[in-house]
């Protein structure tokens, strides 16, 4: 089989980027056999400046440098301290960058410039940061036909669950009536614990040890997450231009271990719902606290799970549900989305 | 949006391919819309004779006539008594053949000529017919392959559940170590109403009244329907190329309702479980009546529920189930396939 080698940028080298670095390092051998695939990291950047070479940068030496507390500036010889993101991309011959930097809901930024200038530069994007399609979803995808690339993003809506691609191809024959999830892991959990006794700190603290949740858990809590995820969704799979200002938002915080304690006496459980549910030509978006009964289909999601229930015409009702103990799935997701890029085409049968 | 034609043959006319036949009626509009892609209906054959015309047959009429219990033969100008499957496909110019006829697993024909045939000929193949994959997977995409031409088949595991989809497509990456999957939905259901008090024949008559068991359930409720999906799942998913021959298999008639009566008492359930578990290079298969704890993904189905559980390394654990209330997520996801052939690359985000 001939091999192709697919050059990729990385900006954002945290819990998701890192565990990128190490699946592409591990699993190389495999990707080589069973896909003709090699990956040769280009350039890397990360909040501390960033290093790229046309020769490709070791990828192991990367992962070391970030263990250690490292940045990606200190790769020797081609580190740069004085450079950003947007530098990087200027300068590597990258023919896909993955953007898993932080998340920034007020404009986007610095992400939404690295998709635009990565598209104009004529690279594919794969993205783990929520922040441009939650934010801009009609004009990235409309710059990325403009240049003939592809925007993938499943990582972004629910870590390892297939909870975009369910939706975007095996139901595009169907009308979907109603979307049910429990997209955001560390607000399920914190109530799920708090549910089975834990404080809502001591919950939280488990979260945070677990990769799941930010040191700054608002965007969580809040609904934040769980409520970009939902515009994504709208956008991906329902194919209505949402924006976050079209959902209602209702955060965890107000929920209080009695409550969670009431509902499971009557059978129930409490989960972080977000719901897009169809209203004539619309949807209407919600994210908040709901209580749901022993029959619901996420009923029984344990802390570490998320999920998504698709109500449809033609398709019945699917239900996809992921066990993330940690962020690797959604690691595994980004790199799916790499594999994707180059494999459409190579295996016939599918 | 330029409109695409695809013209299409369909071969079996019964549960599944009247509803496939159905929803392509019913959505044409919304396929037009969304897709830019039309159908027509250029051949039809089922057990008694077939029809065709380059002109397109009135999908409304064909429907019509098996309704009231007629057949393809009897559509007025086109209809033949005297002419197969086989026949229709050396005369219909189709560019995708729907093969839905009966399951015939010792040989696998007549479908298996039908697909041949249909590849030969250079059309598209999607299958709802399990028998060709489960008999001859290997040369049935070699022969695809050679013609350059797709062979779908996301119905033919677990009807409207996207087993074979996220196999192939979202855990891609991944090396999988264990699938377990409830993939039989008679066998489920009966044994899942045995334990709710109903007689084994009672619950096999609801299955049949839903459309799911056929007259004859030996196949169902021995094992083998589960056993030739775990086949095409093996072959496809897996990159294990397993036959029937090596499937441990065991129906459930040897449960009595005693036994599941005991394994409730035990908070228990028993599922006819479908099970691929990596072995050295290779895969042990199995299908057999399983008890598992209240904890296991798949013990909260409902009788009328199918589901998957893929366990992998660098994607977690990810379970799908669908509600298949009858037979229409099945003929779902034909129309599913038959999209999925002519949309990529129509929607470049995706």
């Amino acid at each position: 089989m001939a091999l192709t080698l697919a050059r990729i940028a990385l900006i954002g080298v945290g819990n998701v980027g890192r565990r990128v670095l190490g699946i592409l390092e591990e699993k190389q051998p495999l990707y080589r056999e069973r896909f003709g695939l090699g990956f040769l990291l280009v350039g890397v950047a990360d909040s501390r400046g960033a290093a790229w070479s046309p020769d490709g940068l070791d990828i192991r030496r990367v992962i070391a440098l970030k263990e250690a507390g490292g940045a990606a500036a200190d790769y020797i010889g081609v580190g740069r301290k004085d450079a950003s993101g947007l530098d990087m991309l200027r300068h590597a011959e990258a023919d896909v960058l993955i953007e898993a930097s932080p998340l920034n809901l007020s404009d986007g930024e610095p992400a939404m410039s690295h998709v635009r200038l990565a598209l104009e530069r004529g690279m594919h994007v794969v993205l783990a940061n929520k922040g441009p399609l939650a934010l801009a979803y009609p004009e990235v995808m409309a710059l990325a036909r403009q240049r003939g690339r592809r925007v993938l993003f499943s990582a972004t809506v629910g870590g390892g669950l297939p909870a975009v691609n369910i939706g975007v191809r095996d139901l595009c024959h169907a009308r979907v009536d109603r979307i049910e999830g429990v997209l955001n892991l560390t607000s399920h959990s914190i109530l799920a614990r708090m549910a089975q006794g834990y404080t809502y700190h001591e919950a939280l603290e488990v979260a945070q040890r677990d990769g799941h949740a930010e040191a700054d858990p608002s965007l969580d809590v809040d609904g934040w997450d769980a409520a970009n995820k939902l515009v994504i969704l709208a956008n991906a799979v329902l194919g209505y231009p949402a924006r976050l200002g079209d959902v209602r938002i209702l955060g965890i915080r107000g929920i209080s271990p009695k409550m969670l304690q009431h509902a499971r006496q009557r059978g129930n459980v409490i989960l972080p719902l977000a719901v897009a549910e169809r209203r004539g030509d619309g949807y209407a978006l919600s994210v908040q606290p709901t209580e749901v009964g022993a029959e619901h289909p996420l009923a029984s999601l344990t802390p570490v799970q998320m999920g998504i229930v698709y109500h449809t015409d033609t398709n019945g009702v699917v239900t996809a549900i992921v066990d993330e103990v940690n962020p690797v799935p959604t690691a595994g997701a980004v790199v799916r989305d790499l594999i994707t890029l180059y494999r459409e085409g190579l295996w016939s049968g599918i």
